[in-house]
């Protein structure tokens, strides 16, 4: 496998846009990405689109990727929309990667986008409630309900997502005496780092107090402690070796590529998590303490601070130790979700693995402004999706170096 | 990129099953393919799915390769849905391979599998008219409405795909001289291989005045030179050489591995056929001389006449002497479609790629039964998806050998 290179990126801010689509949507992040590598529409040889919802959203599947891009005038090379559910666009980039790194193209567009507001909010709830097998939801939701002894917006597929992520983190206090002051702690934290990046969705900062006392959820997430639903897009253009050294001074080398999916925290097997972590340095040959920053799939601030156990940050079970230590923190020793994460930048499903790899590509190049870790030289995004218990969970982790 | 092998595949028989859902036509299908190659469901380390409505005809989308595959005990390994219309699954099967040839993985899993028949039949037809962008919908119509003075059964989108066949069916004619007898003599060649097939969705002959007399769906074209709707799935298990060689004694090679997009039929340019088919002889280190058996994407008769030209099973214009020279009838030179194509066979969408290759598959392990190609030592199958004209269409080009 050759060595890959990301040359250029871009990303949309995140947001609630009623009046853009999908297609102006993915127009800026192309162009821009393409700007940033400095090369033409015409070099690019095969694009993979991550788009998870528009099907049900818009009404309009099966050729997605062709649509999407064809009115920018892009066309005439291979196209696929990958889907993956919230790890679309990282699989896009994994696709656009093993083009490259196999030899069979030397550029490749990976496009991640997504609008899930719709002027009809149902349509958007019940798209997301699809990630969820419909054979699955009753005994999810019975089982949620059962341990907690009722859910908050109970029937809502938001809720759903959320109360299973809210049952696990409570499993995480039972077994290891993580409080919610922790995961008040995390979300306190990105919505910092978001409040210093230009393309979050919400850009506001809170303190512990105000994130504990915003409306509970599901015990033990607050509003302030989950993602939003947003519309945006990002784009990355990948090549190899010998492009890259003709279009930038500046490569980010693709260290490692990785997606698997299966079930997620059943007891006593390794996770997801941990499986997608560890396969992702062998392949990289890296340990988690070559990782200068980090961008973790934080659906809710329990899964990031999960998330960082799993990727090596800490031991398992002291997660609430390291958001407390502050090494997570901007100007800590590993800082996580800089860029907001999904809790503060936002989270439109099929543009959030691209963006988090956009903002990797930033802070490698010493490009991320208020927010820059100084010095990162080694950078790793975890991108989730699917449902977090049973079969349909996938996971996908990359590295980038300079 | 090294060698790929194709050691195991499976169809079910395409058709109409209302009782039966995708998760029990994709177990079928995974478990024959997996039982022909000799080896376990614990050997896969890779899935690619294709699909390309279930989102909007079962309102499941974002994770349909986990949600398809979990229940029969496939999970842990990567995993996700390739989108592309009706090249949904020679999409999945292209990516098995590249994943296989790259050197990253040495067994992987293509699934194509597609249920169109719904309760509600509104809903099929919206999600295969979802195909065409929206934007050029009315256009197209219009155009189609101008050029032939009415649409039969306008406003459905079945129809305006055929409307779109048609009318490049007889832009044919009017250049070439191609009557509307040799496009229903290709009906009449597949409806006959389709009889010998046990997996076709229908199995009568018709006479030629049979096929001329059945209603007209937009001239020349009428039902029996149409391919239906339908439900099926068809499955590959891919391999590199040292498996293959360890399983099997009758490996078949994967020499071209095509996908490719683009504007089709623009005057004066080479067409999406014309380049993929050319690609894919570039890649193989091959002809159209080489060709023994092909399966070519027959939505309809005229399409079939057409991509024998783009092919280079004849030159082009002489599409309809190739098939009054009784060449690509079963016993001829270079028998296409000996399955019955998508006229008689059906054309389940997602998995219509994937039937095609089990076909060549088939043929050229000399296990075709009646329809057998005798000596068939190189395969060709061409795929194609989306909307005819403008920048949607999609098309994949296998060729296969001993």
């Amino acid at each position: 496998m050759r060595k890959v290179a990301v040359v250029g990126a871009d990303m949309t801010r995140f947001g609630k846009f009623l009046d853009r689509g999908l297609k102006d949507l993915a127009r800026e992040v192309v162009e821009g990405a393409l700007a940033t590598a400095g090369t033409a529409k015409s070099s690019l040889q095969v694009a993979v689109v991550g788009n998870a919802a528009a099907g049900l959203i818009t009404g309009q599947e099966m050729v997605r990727a062709e649509v999407m891009l064809r009115d920018m005038g892009i066309g005439g090379i291979p196209m696929l929309n990958a889907e993956n559910a919230c790890a679309s666009s990282s699989t896009a980039f994994h696709l656009a990667w093993l083009y490259v790194a196999s030899g069979m193209y030397d550029v490749a567009l990976a496009l991640g986008v997504e609008k899930l507001y719709h002027t009809d909010k149902q349509r958007s709830f019940d798209a997301i409630g699809s990630a969820v097998d419909v054979e699955l939801t009753e005994q999810m939701v019975a089982e949620a309900q059962a341990d907690q002894g009722g859910v908050a917006g109970a029937g809502s597929s938001r809720s759903l997502f959320m109360d299973l992520y809210a049952a696990i983190a409570r499993d995480h206090m039972r077994r290891y005496g993580t409080t919610k002051e922790q995961f008040a702690r995390v979300a306190v934290k990105n919505h910092f780092n978001g409040s210093l990046n230009p393309h979050a969705q919400y850009r506001e900062r809170y303190s512990l107090e105000e994130v504990l006392a915003s409306p509970l959820i599901t015990e033990p997430l607050t509003r302030l402690m989950c993602s939003p639903i947003g519309d945006g897009a990002a784009a990355l253009v990948l090549c190899s070796e010998e492009k890259a050294r003709q279009l930038t001074t500046k490569p980010v080398w693709v260290r490692a590529s990785v997606l698997t999916s299966g079930e997620d925290h059943s007891p006593g097997q390794p996770g997801l998590g941990e499986r997608s972590g560890a396969a992702a340095y062998a392949m990289a040959s890296l340990t988690p303490e070559d990782v200068d920053v980090a961008e973790v799939h934080d659906a809710t601030a329990s899964a990031e601070l999960i998330l960082c156990e799993e990727m090596g940050f800490c031991p398992p079970g002291e997660g609430g130790r390291l958001i407390d230590s502050g090494d997570t923190s901007l100007g800590g020793k590993l800082p996580v979700n800089p860029s907001g994460g999904l809790i503060s930048k936002g989270h439109p499903i099929g543009a959030t693995g691209a963006a988090q790899i956009y903002e990797a590509f930033l802070q490698l190049r010493g490009e991320a402004g208020e927010r820059q870790v100084a010095g990162a030289k080694v950078a790793l995004t975890e991108n989730s999706g699917g449902m977090m218990r049973g079969e349909n969970a996938v996971a996908s982790v990359h590295i980038l170096s300079l």
